[in-house]
Parts: structure tokens; sequence; C-alpha cells
């Protein structure tokens, strides 16, 4: 593809693009597809010859397009909001067309300094102090593995230098409550903790971490000669947007000499809302703390914003030196593929840098207060309503609710439920999570694309209640 | 921003990437940008109000170009090639216009469909057997760890579902050679080895892995009650692609009970030419794969090939399965986000998928010929000129030489050769890598922008021996 066929087909797709957000609404939410449908529309094998892109673009459009679940759709309140606003499309476009490799600020200064200034912009967004340095991580999984690895070496002297996990010293534990996300368990098994010592804490009936179960599980541990190391407190978890304790658990993890990492993965977007930064008072005092603005915020996959407290810290614990990476300029500049597990890396933050000139920090403010009032309607009908029943507090932007039918026992309101959810998302009109809370099956109805305006919400709570029917 | 708005400045941002790729040759290669220089140029803090998209652009001209080394300029040696075709910025486009998150089946059908067959066609393009199974990973560096992971939990029985690597067991091993990749380290100290158990086995005059060596610390190993657990096979090292003996290796591994991953990263391309594979013969008995079509290939980062022989190992050892990702579909299809760390993933397969439909693979094969070619050209240069030596064999397109001056010691050579190698980066119109290779610094060309002619490689010979003078 010489520059000129380039252009033409970058108009063609870009168009695209726009003509598909603009129709979203019509198509059905969560793809249709059988499993095996699309894979059936491709070829065995790679072409021997090229020249065939303008057959893939048609192909995008009817063999690929029947096979995505719509994300950006304005009726998609299922798993968290991954909203990819048209501005960070383009900031993506524009790395993707630089191309550089960030992993040595050599490599490319403008990819690492352009990240310093925008990570310190949402810094100062959510309310954080200078004392914070943020680094951009692809996800919340590897930055919460990441800061499981900060708290190893932190506790036991570095001993990844030496003997890693196998050094036969006192176990080291790590503590997170069970409603932590997945990425949490994930974390500690990949980083070598074992499911042994892994101590998922009862959570309270707002399913937050409780503090008095959290202590003895900490008591026993040191009782038996094991090593507190690492303790996440969720900020907003996944199933209900729950708000673990972060002041009180500081207290203990200082106590103990244990890390304080802080998952906000959906939440910390809500801090741009100073109203809403009482729900981790106490993150100051964290050592480590993760949210994606690819979530809620509007900047698309990937982009999760990693803090810390002691940049050298995760620097010793990530970098390797060898010569062919070494550069006149280390020392004096950040080399940020020793921040994280990856050696090469996007200009990732060429797409938060246009989302933020684009919307501007009371554009976003705005927007956000509209989902939280969004979530609060549904609420009050949710309540108001005979049958319905609510499952937890709803501090943000997702609502837990579920159906119930006067006679049915647990397990039969558990399969009305899910079948509830099987019959609004096969509907095609919106697109929820069925999910599991203590036992209880549950709808989670997570409020905050981009274009989900209070219609769509009216409209999702009119698609449950025909449902039942 | 709308969409009429996104449509516009879509062009002009497709236009200024053509502009910008068909001027490249005309920039310096390596960014001339001082410290701090990019960074100054930016407010300190986020624009309270939006709608500035119109000024990011021209900031992206006048702010940012100054502070990209340019991967995709034609006289691009450093490092290696990172090709991002103008297919795979279209793909990658198209990836982001539809905001798609591809970590469940469900949740885009399509990404993980197209993902199937993509990395089957690629699979058949390197000549590997159906016995592998292809995933998307983002890095080499995080596949080389999910393989040291598998080793971990394939040769301790899945202890990490108990007690990981802290249950006092005998200690596990993992063996690479001295020019293995610095990845690998990482992955070995991530995933809790610890450096006193990781053995770099020193290599012959060839930079290849002594088995005779290995097969002596595997004994040392063994006798002092270690367990074997994982080796690494480098096919083409980074500092001058060296080739391991896969086949002998793995007869090693086989003996040991040991996990034999290849890491093929940027030679894995080679193995697209039929007269390549020799070099990697024996592959088909590791367990696990990567190489990195976001290298020599031509599709833009990120986008590394993660093959192996036994996904069900790998999904036990990658997943977590918690209500809220749980879908109707599990089981029937193939889940991804248990097939590395990450959970959110991003679609891309599309950007593999537009560049083999752009290029064919008789088009990737002819371009790869002709780099291989001009590395051989270069080779012979170096190997004619009296005052110039040659460091390594030259089996792919990376060329290891360095100046030799009479009655210069080796500190002074070094020092000569540094200076060289600052000479042309800072000149502008070519970019290398200085490097050490067991001692001796080197100037190393690593051939294969897409861009990069016969012409491009004789004026970086041109310049190197101007720069002399
Ligand atoms: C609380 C929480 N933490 C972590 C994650 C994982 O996010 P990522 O896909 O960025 O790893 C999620 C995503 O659902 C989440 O809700
Ligand atoms: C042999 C080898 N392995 C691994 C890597 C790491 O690549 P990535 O940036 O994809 O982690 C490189 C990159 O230079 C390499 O040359």
């Amino acid at each position: 593809m010489d520059a000129q066929e380039f252009r033409r087909l970058g108009y063609q797709l870009v168009d695209w693009i726009a003509d598909y957000r603009e129709n979203l609404e019509r198509l059905p939410v969560m793809s249709q597809a059988r499993p095996g449908e699309i894979r059936a529309a491709f070829p065995d094998h790679p072409p021997l010859h090229g020249g065939r892109m303008a057959q893939a673009l048609a192909a995008l459009e009817r063999d690929v397009l029947p096979g995505i679940t719509h994300w950006n759709h304005p009726s998609f309140f299922a798993y968290f909001p991954s909203n990819t606003s048209y501005a960070s499309i383009l900031g993506d476009l524009a790395a993707s067309g630089l191309g550089a490799q960030g992993m040595s600020w050599q490599t490319s200064p403008a990819a690492t300094e352009v990240e310093e200034v925008v990570m310190d912009w949402l810094r100062q967004m959510v309310g954080l102090s200078p004392a914070f340095t943020g680094v951009i991580h692809d996800t919340a999984s590897t930055a919460t593995f990441t800061a499981l690895l900060c708290a190893r070496e932190k506790v036991s002297g570095y001993a990844q230098n030496t003997e890693g996990l196998q050094s036969g010293e006192a176990p080291l534990v790590v503590y997170a409550s069970d409603q932590g996300h997945s990425s949490i368990e994930k974390a500690a098994l990949l980083a070598g903790f074992g499911r042994s010592f892994l101590r998922l804490i009862p959570t309270d009936e707002n399913h937050a971490l409780r503090l008095d179960r959290l202590q003895a599980a900490i008591d026993k541990d040191v009782e038996i000669g094991l090593r507190p190391c690492a303790l996440v407190a969720a900020v907003g978890t996944t199933g209900t947007t729950a708000l673990d304790p972060v002041a009180a658990m500081a207290d203990l993890a200082e106590k103990h000499g244990m890390w304080l990492h802080v998952d906000a993965a959906l939440a910390g977007t809500a801090m741009v809302l100073p109203e809403c930064r009482w729900m981790w008072e106490g993150v100051e005092r964290a050592d480590s703390l993760v949210f994606n603005p690819h979530k809620w915020m509007g900047v698309g996959f990937d982009l999760s914003a990693y803090y810390v407290r002691d940049p050298q810290h995760l620097i010793r614990v990530m970098s390797t030196n060898p010569s062919y990476l070494r550069t006149a300029q280390d020392g004096q500049v950040s080399n940020f593929r020793d921040w994280h597990i990856q050696l090469g890396r996007r200009f990732r933050a060429l797409k938060l840098w246009f989302y933020l000139v684009d919307v501007g920090v009371a554009g976003l403010q705005a927007r956000l207060r509209r989902d939280l009032e969004n979530a609060q309607w549904l609420k009050a009908q949710v309540d108001a309503a005979p049958d319905w029943e609510r499952l937890a507090p709803v501090p943000l932007q997702t609502v837990c609710l579920r159906h119930v039918k006067p006679g049915l026992d647990e397990a039969a309101l558990a399969a009305h439920n899910l079948e509830l959810a099987r019959r609004v998302n096969e509907g095609g009109k919106a697109y929820l999570t069925p999910s599991v809370l203590k036992g209880t099956q549950m709808l989670r109805v997570s409020i905050g694309a981009e274009t989900t305006e209070r219609r769509h919400v009216e409209a999702l709570w009119e698609a449950l209640r025909l449902a039942v029917r």
C-alpha cells in the first residue's frame, strides 16, 4: 500500500467508523453470532498475493461487524463502561501512524515526556497530591501484579535479587476482600505467593472489607509465623462498587509493615468529581494505586493509570539493564520500560492527551454527574417497584437488582433472574451482566457509556419489566 | 466531538500521517531533543474547558514531532525493526473505532474468532505444525513470563493453587544462554524464581548456547537437590541473532522434564522463508514459543504471537473464574482472557489481518529476502575493509561490527567506537545501537525497516566510514 492508497482507505475507514457510531443505536448491543459463525466466513489459509484491502474493508462490515458486541452502544450496561471517545480514537491513530517505541527516553523522548505531562494532569484531576508519580500500564491486572511484586520485594528486602520466593523464609501473605477483583487473585498466583497465602477477607452488609476480620486474619498469620506482605483495598468493587475503608486499612498496613495497594479500576474516574473523594479517604497513604481511564473515563482501551509513591523502588524491582538498552541519557531521564513488565511500549499518552483537551475537566465532570444521576434514578425505580429488590448500595454508577416472585425459592429465583438477563441480552435492545453476589443471583446494571442518556436507562428498566411477563 | 468533527479531523490526521511517512527521509532518525524540552512545551495543568483538538493537532506537529525517534525511517538501524505498515495502521484504527473488548468470546465473538483465524494463518506461514495453537500477547516479555509460569506449574504439579513458590520444596531452576534477552531474566525474577535459580549458560564463538555447559549446569543443580524447570532457547539473540541449538536443547529438556520455551522474538518472522527454517530445527518439540509480528514483519506494536502445544495447561495456569465473567458459551469457545495476564483485551487481530491481506505471503517473503541480501552486502563490505572487523556471523539481518585502529587498546577502541555511534546518531542521517558483546564494544546494525533499500545501507556504510575521519 502506498501513501495514496492509505489516504483513500483512511478516509473511507474514518467515515465507516463515524457511520458505525452514528448508527450504533440500531444494532443489537450483544452480538447475536453463534460459536464458529464468524470464523467460517474466513479462508483457512493466508493469501499468497496481497493487495486485497478493499475486500478486507468489505468483509469488516459484512463478516466482522455481526460478531461485535457494541461496548460503545448507549444501551450497553454490562461489565463496565469501556468508553472509546472520538478524540481518543484519533490519539491512538496518531500513535499508530508515528509507530514509535517508547521503551527508553531516547527511543522517542516525546513518548516519555508527554506521558509525564498527562499523567500529572490526571493526578491533579483525581485530587492526588504530588507525592504520587504516574506511569501508563496496559491494564489494572498488570498494575496490580506489579504492585504485588513491589510488595514482595519491599517486605523481603529485595529477595528476588537472590532467591525469589524460594528462600525457605517465612511465607509472605496477601490480603484483599472477598469482593476484590479476580485480577488480585491472579496477580498473587502469578507472583508466586500461592493460594494458601492469599486471604480473601469477608465483607460487611455493604460488601466492604470487614476490618475486624482483617485484623483477626493478620493476627492469626503472624501467630503461626507468616509475614503479612500486601493489602489490596478495593475502591469500587466489580460486583457492586463497594468501598473498602482505605484509611483504616492504611493504619493496619502501617502497623504490620505491609504494602497498601488501592484498586480503583472503575471508580478512580469518579474522583474527578470533588464530591466523590470521600470514597477513597486515606488514599494518600497508599503505596500504589491503579485506575483505568479506559473504563468509565473515555480513553480507548488500553490505558491504565498506575501511581506510586516511590518510583525508585518500582524501578529497582522491574528493571534489567542489558548493554543494548543503555543510552547516554540514563540517570537524567525516565526509561519507562523499567516501570512495568513489558519492554516495548506504544505511545499511549497521545490518546489520553487528545481526550483531555477535547473534553476538558468541566466537560468530563458534567458527564460523570449525568451518569451518577441516571444510576440514582434507576435505584429509585427499583426501590419503588414492589417485585424488585436492590441488592447493594449505589454510591456510583452500578445498580444491582433482581426480580422477586412470591413462592419461588432461592434456586428458582436465580434461574428466573438468569432467564430475565437472557431475554434482555438476546433481545438486543440492552446488555447487562448477570452475576452472583454472595450466593444471590443478581442483574448488574453498569451505567456510563458516553452516549447513555436518561432515556436509555428508562428503556432498560422498561425492557426488564417486560421480560418478566 | 461529534461525528462531523471526527470525520474532518480524521481525514486531516490520515493526511498528516501520510505526509509524515512520505517525508520521513528528510527528518533526523534519532530525535535531537534535549531532556525536558518536549515537556516544557506543555501546560502544567489540564484544560478546564475542552474543544481544543485543533490546537492539539498543531501541537502534535510543532511540539511532539521533534521528540520522535523515527522507527519507520528507512535509515533506522537501531535495536530491531518495528515496522508499522499502512495496512496495520488501518487495522488498528478499525479496532479503536469499534472499541470492543475481547476478554471473553461473548464480549465480541469476532475478536476471538478472527484471532483464531489469523493466528492459524501465521502458524502456517512460519511452518509450524497444527500441534501449535496461537494467541496474541502484547509483547514477547509477557509471553516469556507466561511460559515460565506454565513451566513452574507443570513441574510443581500446579503448586500455585496451593503454596506458590513458598512451599519450601526443592527450588526450581531456569536456564537460558548468557546472550538471551533481558526479558528472560525479568520473567524469572517476576515469577519468583530468584536470581540464584537462574542459570545464564556460556555461549560458543558464534554466541549460541553451549550444550556441554548446559548439561554440566543441570547435573550440578540436580546433584545439590534443585529441580530443573524451564529452558529458554533463543532463536536469534538480541545482540547478534545467534541461534541456539533447539533440537539438542529439546533432548535435554525431555530428559530432565523441563519446559522448553523458544524466544524467536525477532527471528520468527524469518521463518516465513522456507530457506530459513533450519535455524529453528527442533522447534516442533518446544512447549511454547513466541515471536513478534510487531518487529520485522510489519504489524504495528503491540502484537506478539505466542504458540503453545497444550492450551488447556495454559488456561489452567492463567484462568480465574469469578461469577461476573461467566457466560453461557463457556466450554464451547475460547475466552482469551485466560490465555494471558491481562483481563481486558483489544481487538489486535484486525491489524494482523489487514496487514496479511495487504502484503500477501509472497510480498512479505520478497521483502524479507531483500533485507537478508542487504545484510549480506554490508557483511561483505565490512569483511573487505581493512580497518573494520565483523564480530559475529550474519545469519539474518543484523550485522555487528567495529572499527579498529592500530595502536589502541581495548578501552580506547571501545571509546572510539562509542564516539562513532554518537557521531552517526547525532548526525541524524542514520541511527544504530552501540552495544557490548562479551566485553567488546560493538556497533550493531539491524536492517529491516519496510522502506530500507540498498541505498540506505550504502549510505550508512558511508556515514560510518566518514565518522572515522
Ligand atoms: C475493580 C476492578 N479491578 C480490576 C479490573 C481489571 O481491569 P483490567 O482489564 O484493566 O485488568 C476490573 C475490571 O473489570 C475491575 O472492575
Ligand atoms: C530476542 C528478543 N526477545 C525478546 C524481546 C522483547 O520484546 P518485547 O518488547 O516484545 O517484550 C526482544 C526485543 O528486543 C528480543 O530481541
